[in-house]
């Protein structure tokens, strides 16, 4: 008799202690924008399945079917978020089309709940596919949603994140497991040749107009440019070369006056160019996507070309 | 004496495997926009009622003073919502004057806080009036905060919204009940005559340019139109008419090309217009509001006007 | 042993009455928009600092490097925050640079976690300071990034605020202890001179066109200008007189008429002028800062210049 309310005590210590244990964070992302109520409905839906559930925005202001975007924001950010979170990202071009409605889950352990338009391209790249499941509508789906056509955000994607990251349902009870293959979108990879770095400007840091590109600190390294030592420029937009300038390599924007140009690896490792206190991209009109391209050499190495 | 550490055990038990369930969702609405500290501060005020309120914003863009518009998001989300939730709307021109500042309880057991101007013109026709009362700011209002004037959103509507999402307060503590009606919005209701549909447009979706109308599902199923089928429509602003087009009825935007028009039945089962990653909206020049009006008839069947 | 499980009870009494007394809510402030990941990456690493905090936005949209916006914004709202708020504010344009970064925990119990760049001007006079700490990187910096130099937001200043909002370090946790003194911006005070009021215009209702000023409620008082009573406004920029008009002071917008101008005392209880459901910025052209100065002075008293 005595031994029952110490179980009892030991039950109640591991519920109070832990007391949210079986939630994780539940990431919204899309191109809905925050001026009607679609995110708000995604939410309503999640709060739903679980009061006890964390929500939190990537962004909503993706551009308006830019599946590009999508990726690129998930590869900013989903490292920075504990293994076992639940991103749902909703950039569907092809809404009602073909496309799958999956939920990856990566070897960090994050899981993906989106459309698999080419949104998943680079997280798989960078986080590793472990497994990847089609989400079976029959089962996870909101109820009494079937007369509605068109908005799986809500009905399908925020319904069945909310449910994995509550612990109501297992990864292994989204739907059926598949190839374990992501559709993706082909993008220029960084690489050097002849002395000099080739890559990509996938995106730019919007609020400052910093220029950011695909090249990491590996790839730089081998350059072996050292701190305040100056490089070269050019940034084409196709054939046609935008800027081309001598700037120099530097750890922080203080180093180089206000309004200077610089070259820094940025908060993600990798190469980065920016005006000190002012809008490069702004300045020199330099946009961003798979045409956008960035050549790198030292400023006291003659090119061949 | 074996008795009570029983009894306190199962007081434990409750609070502890029911550690939030006297909490209901708190969702904000209003025109202040997030650029300032306006919104900042009603959270504040909300997290000093009690740390474990869930907290969510519906959209805060509503543009300045549009009473119309904050109704028109109310109704796009609240269905979405669990029962309980509370929404707190400040878009309120009235400031000041003689609006009453109320709580409506919907019969599906949604809360709605707000200064009564029309905001509650669509809720209440949707989810029924099950109770409203005015709130006695003699109670319920912040403390020290009387020698405030002007922002009620804060030091009434936020504070008495999480009173009541927390259970410190019950809805009868709000104030004196009061009878049962809302001050509305006239607007055109959606009809056939003649075999042709008419509608109005309440509301733009404005990420996409999507035209939304006030057509329900059940009204438009009246003209018996068929996945596939060609229609006529007319919008018109006034005595205007904006633009009139022929275009086909389809499920989802994948069934018709890239730039092509549809009409189809958007997330709320309304009759939506929009272009295939378009924006429909945008080419036509097409607005919302009370003067804004469609017309709807089967292409192959000839108007008598 | 009957006094062991009476002595884990009153543990667990407190671990489950209390369940989150350890968690205080955690606001973050930034220039860096909404619309990329760098907000979310902050989110991200608070969240996996611990998953029972509870996040809230000031606001992100802070014109970027505006170290004065950031510090109106903070003054605007900390005091709605309950006592123990932890907030972030990054608006850091001497990142890299020899500024420090520091907490400021005030007399009422709040603390600051930024870059002491001028951020904390009003908050600290406002609320007093208790102590500053310098944060100490060598512990409070988010493990493995020491290798990128430019995010101190996620890093540093999103890692120590969510810490300290969980409870897992405390104050005295945070760094060595600073002279009791912050970086200040210098600006025109409230005062009267010859039965003239003066004072600044630091910021704009930017969502409304309301004009805010410097001008609290107990200066203004010495005025004696009653509800209802005309009062001469004159705004200048610099030395250039924008705007001069007579307009009567009320308690609400609703005592004057739609598009008619007004002195009233706003949610922060300082002086400010509005067009009932008009933008008066808009309508003058009247903008914010240093040099944006307002002279108030009885409608019936001539002055001397």
């Amino acid at each position: 008799m005595k031994k029952l309310p110490l179980l009892i005590l030991l039950a109640f210590a591991f519920a109070c202690t832990n007391p949210k244990s079986d939630t994780a964070p539940l990431v919204f992302q899309s191109d809905f924008g925050i001026k009607d109520a679609a995110v708000a409905s995604m939410r309503g839906v999640a709060a739903g399945i679980s009061p006890d559930l964390k929500m939190y925005d990537l962004t909503h202001d993706i551009p308006a079917f830019n599946v590009w975007e999508a990726a690129q924001r998930l590869l900013q950010t989903a490292e920075y978020w504990p293994s076992g979170t639940v991103f749902v990202s909703v950039v569907d071009p092809g809404v009602g089309t073909e496309r799958k409605s999956v939920v990856l889950k990566t070897e960090s352990g994050h899981y993906f709940v989106t459309p698999d338009n080419g949104t998943l391209t680079l997280i798989a790249e960078r986080l590793g596919i472990a497994s990847i499941r089609e989400i079976d509508e029959a089962v996870n789906r909101r109820k009494n949603s079937e007369k509605s056509y068109t908005f799986h955000g809500r009905d399908v994607y925020a319904y069945t994140g909310a449910r994995l990251a509550a612990g109501i349902i297992d990864f292994s009870d989204v739907g059926p497991e598949l190839e374990q293959k992501v559709v993706t979108i082909e993008y220029q990879r960084a690489k050097i040749e002849d002395n000099v770095l080739f890559g990509n400007i996938p995106i730019l840091d919007i609020q400052y107009g910093n220029i950011w590109t695909n090249i990491d600190r590996a790839t730089f390294k081998e350059m072996a440019i050292e701190h305040g030592q100056d490089v070269k420029v050019r940034i084409s937009q196709g054939d046609r070369i935008v800027t081309q300038q001598t700037l120099p390599y530097q750890p922080t924007f203080g180093e180089v006056e206000i309004g200077k140009p610089l070259l820094y690896l940025n908060s993600l490792n990798h190469v980065s160019i920016a005006l000190n206190q002012g809008s490069f991209a702004g300045k020199y009109h330099i946009g961003s996507g798979p045409d956008w391209n960035i050549e790198i050499w030292k400023a006291d190495v003659s090119r061949g070309d």
